[in-house]
């Protein structure tokens, strides 16, 4: 597959190293940001050079963020190729999805949306498991960095730079390994640990009290911010581990899947690029995870 | 849905119960055995006046075993219905699975084959991790009763009835669980328990050297065979809890599937019933677990 990169943040980084790593051919990381070079060497090029690489690229992994680039960018980008992206706002991914099929089926490309761990593959999982156990599966995520609500923290006038840690609540978690049937209210199962440096245009209680009513994010749920400096925040940056748990079953029978990563863009990188195998055998149009046959992604039968 | 079963054994009894919970009609229990009684009062049928039932069923559910009946019965069934088996000999799996495309496209109908949670579920898992990971995906099951390996004691001549207990060995399931990139051979990854009653018809000893050259069942593989009395397999039979493990992952992340059900039975008959669900979306043709996608089996989307 001859393979392009948009977005060269955390994620965009993590597809190219492992982009090279495999048998595909990566042609250029596409960004709308001037002077960017790759870390690796590989052909940077404006963003609005896209129509001019149609037909010379294969498949577009977009690799920008939900809050702000991917509901513009990924629909742009599918008249000219196939595309993967992460979008992960969850409340916004059905809109998502009808606008990359629109386009999908105006060009004849192929899109596959919202396409890492979570959602992706533990959507795969939530799916199959109701369906089995007639039971709302629950899921935990951390302790680990989320990259969509570090996103919507730097999105926030104010803020120089943030990063935000996901931990799970122990006790919550707990309970729902070993007691059947019990559900807890989504946002007793997280805390919300943001680490925010401020660049000095706006009153700290301003921007925390922005931040705790940011829809989708962080409203209605434990939020705890601490102020810190610039450095602090790199530091924490270098932290890219992450955890979570889809726990699914009934008084008779249960399944859980564990995922740990050290680097949970790394971990988004490979799944994008084994659900990037799937494309050439789909017809035109828009795909969650859920809608693909994962014997789509592997030659080998492991039944 | 208007269902039907087909073979009244441990699977059958369970998928009855599951139907019987469900909005779905129960038409009958399809059987060889003559003076066979549900045991929740379903009309029991002969096997032979199936093809009678055309068009009054629309998916047959063969609870049969894979050993001696679902090569044939499933291939058969499929004339007449839509149908799921559970067909678990690994390594007979490509074959029979080419039988039901081609009987599935002569009559137009449609077979989702293997269809449990190993083979089935787990089999997603290891398909999903292989094109993941670039690594091989390490199972492991029990410890539980295995209805496969049960049913081939029972097969076996000289032997009044039998029941087989799976154990995973600990040291290696721990080293596979910590040690990055192990892959232990498959012959050491379990024990098989085997305990037997014999009908006397045969020496103890030519029975045992059958049980442990067993080709795809015992063969190779660390066999403990305990010579028992009837009562005591019975005994043991009321015991089809059942677990097991899907790890997989690289030196960078892993994810870890865990299944856990106090009936093997009960579990096999959920994932047949959700899978049910899908078949009235999928063309006619033979499809494994890995050829369905999994929004098929749910209306709510799981993103």
């Amino acid at each position: 597959m001859r393979i392009g990169i948009c977005g060269y943040g955390n994620i965009g980084r993590a597809v190219e190293d492992k982009v090279l790593e495999s048998q595909h051919q990566l042609v250029g990381i596409f960004t709308r940001r001037q002077g960017v070079q790759s870390i690796r060497g590989t052909k940077v090029i404006a963003y609005d050079k896209m129509p001019e690489f149609e037909g010379k690229i294969d498949v577009m992994l977009m690799c920008g963020g939900s809050q702000e680039d991917l509901l513009w960018q990924s629909p742009e980008a599918l008249k000219y190729f196939d595309i993967i992206d992460t979008f992960d706002t969850h409340a916004r991914i059905q809109e998502h999805a009808s606008n990359l099929e629109n386009v999908a089926n105006l060009f004849g490309h192929r899109a596959i949306y919202s396409c890492g761990w979570d959602p992706g593959v533990f959507s795969l999982m939530r799916c199959l498991s109701a369906s089995i156990f007639h039971e709302k599966p629950e899921t935990f995520w951390g302790k680990g960095v989320s990259q969509g609500h570090s996103e919507a923290l730097r999105n926030i006038r104010g803020i120089a730079d943030a990063i935000e840690f996901t931990v799970p609540c122990e006790r919550v978690l707990e309970r729902v390994k070993t007691e059947k049937g019990y559900h807890p209210d989504d946002n007793l199962k997280h805390e919300r640990h943001c680490y925010i440096a401020l660049d000095q245009t706006r009153p700290e209680t301003e921007v925390i009290e922005e931040i705790k009513s940011t829809e989708n994010y962080f409203k209605d749920q434990q939020v705890f911010v601490n102020v810190v400096s610039l450095n602090r925040v790199q530091q924490l940056k270098g932290k890219m581990y992450h955890k979570g748990y889809v726990f699914a079953g009934d008084a008779e029978a249960s399944m859980t899947l564990e995922a740990k990563m050290d680097s949970n863009p790394a971990f988004t990188a490979k799944i994008m690029l084994a659900y990037a195998n799937a494309l050439s055998h789909l017809p035109s149009g828009a795909y969650s995870v859920l809608d693909v046959p994962v014997a789509m992604l592997e030659e080998k039968k492991w039944l």
